[in-house]
C-alpha cells in the first residue's frame, strides 16, 4: 500500500450481499479518520467473477471480495466473514459490534443473529428469488415451500426484535453488523416476493429505522445504478 | 451450575447440525481438565423443538442449542456460533482454532470457511437432501439444481485443500473448527444423493483423514441411534 493507497478495495455489486459490506464501509469511513475504499462493481453476465485472477481471491466465484491493502493484499470473500474482518481491523472502538472479551454474551448474540441470517434468510429468500423470478419453468412447489420458509424465518426476526431496536446488544440493542447483514436481504422482501412485511410489526418497524442510518443511505448507493 | 454439574448442556439430534457440536464437545473433553457435557435428544417428530420453552433458547426453533451452566445459563443457537462460543469460553489454547490476536489471517480464512460451509454447503445440500428425500413430488428442475450446486462446491472446497490437510491454518492447515462444521455436511453426501466423491480428490482425501480423527469417531456416536 503506497501512503495515498485507500486500505481496502472491494469488488461488489448490486446484491443484497454487496450492500452490507458498501453499508458497513461507510460506517466506518464516517468514524475511522483516514478509512476509505475504493471498489469495482463486477459485471456478473460476463462471469468475470468465474476468471483466474479473482478465483485467486475467492475460489467460490462470488462477490463480495475485499482486499486489504494496509495488511499485504490480505483477501477476504463470504460476506459476514468480511464484516468481522472490518470490525476487528477497523472498528477497533466497537462502535458497530462487540468486544468478545468485555462483551461476551452481546458478541455471541451478534453471531448468533449473523449466522441465522447467513444460514438462514440468505439462502432460503435467494431461493424464494430464484424460483419467482429467474427459474425457466413455473414450479408452484418450490414457490410456495420458499415462501413459507422465508416468511417463518421472519417471524423468527419478529420475535427477536419484540420490545427491541436492533437485533443484537443490552436493552433495546445497539445497530451492529448482524442488521446490517440481515437488512439487506430483509428490504428486498418486495423484490424476492413477500409482499408486504405487515404482519411482523417489529420487524416492519426495524426495517423502517435502518433505512434511516446514515450508513445505509449511503451504502445502498455503492455501486452507483447508472 | 452446582460442582457436580458438566458445565455445557447440548439439545441435539442426528443431524449434519448437530454433529458439529458433538465431535466439537468431545475434541474439548481430550484437553480441557473437568469438561464435559449432557445432552437430550431432541425428537423433533413430536415437534418438541418448538414448545416455548425451546423457544425462549432458540426463536428459530431448531437444534442444535446449548446452555452453558457455568455462565448462567446463556443459551447460544445456530451451529457455527456455537462452536465460536465453546472456542472463546472452553479452547483457550486455540487447539482447534485460532487466535484473532496472535493469527489474525488464520483466524479470517477459518472464518472465510466457516461462513461458506454455513452458507453455501449446508443450505444447499439441505435443498438437495429435501428434493431428492422429503418432497411428495418429483420434480427434476429443483433435483438438478441442488445436485449441480452441491457438487459445484465441493469444487469450491477442493480447490481449496489442494497442498493442505485442513481448510485453515499455515502450510497444510490446522484441524479446526471449520473442518468439523463442513465435514458433518461433506459426510453424508451419498445420502443427499452425491453418490461418490472421487471427482474431487482432495476433498476424498480430506474426509478420510477426518474421519480418522478420535473427536470425529467419538462425536459422531452422539446422541446414540439406539
Amino acid at each position: 500500500m503506497t501512503s495515498t493507497q485507500k486500505p481496502i478495495f472491494l469488488y461488489t455489486g448490486l446484491t443484497p450481499n454487496g450492500f452490507p459490506i458498501t453499508i458497513y464501509l461507510e460506517a466506518l469511513k464516517s468514524i475511522v479518520p483516514g478509512f476509505d475504499y475504493d471498489y469495482e462493481k463486477i459485471d456478473i453476465s460476463t462471469n468475470r467473477q468465474k476468471e483466474p485472477w479473482f478465483i485467486k481471491l475467492n475460489p467460490n466465484g462470488r462477490i463480495p471480495v475485499i482486499v486489504d491493502r494496509s495488511r499485504k493484499d490480505f483477501p477476504v470473500f463470504e460476506t459476514s466473514a468480511i464484516l468481522l474482518y472490518l470490525a476487528q481491523h477497523y472498528d477497533k472502538q466497537h462502535k458497530y459490534w462487540f468486544s468478545s472479551e468485555t462483551e461476551p454474551n452481546e458478541y455471541s448474540d451478534m453471531l448468533q443473529w449473523l449466522f441465522f441470517a447467513h444460514g438462514g434468510i440468505g439462502p432460503m429468500q435467494g431461493q424464494l428469488n430464484h424460483f419467482n423470478r429467474y427459474a425457466p419453468e413455473e414450479i408452484p412447489y418450490a414457490k410456495k415451500r420458499y415462501l413459507d420458509e422465508t416468511k417463518r424465518l421472519y417471524g423468527v426476526l419478529d420475535i427477536r426484535l419484540k420490545d427491541r431496536d436492533f437485533l443484537a446488544g443490552a436493552g433495546r440493542g445497539k445497530y451492529s453488523i448482524a442488521d446490517i447483514k440481515t437488512f439487506a436481504w430483509v428490504r428486498m422482501h418486495a423484490y424476492s416476493g413477500v409482499e408486504s412485511v405487515d404482519e411482523w410489526p417489529n420487524v416492519k418497524a426495524w426495517l423502517e429505522r435502518l433505512n434511516k442510518e446514515t450508513s445505509v443511505v449511503s451504502g445502498l448507493q455503492v455501486p452507483p445504478r447508472t
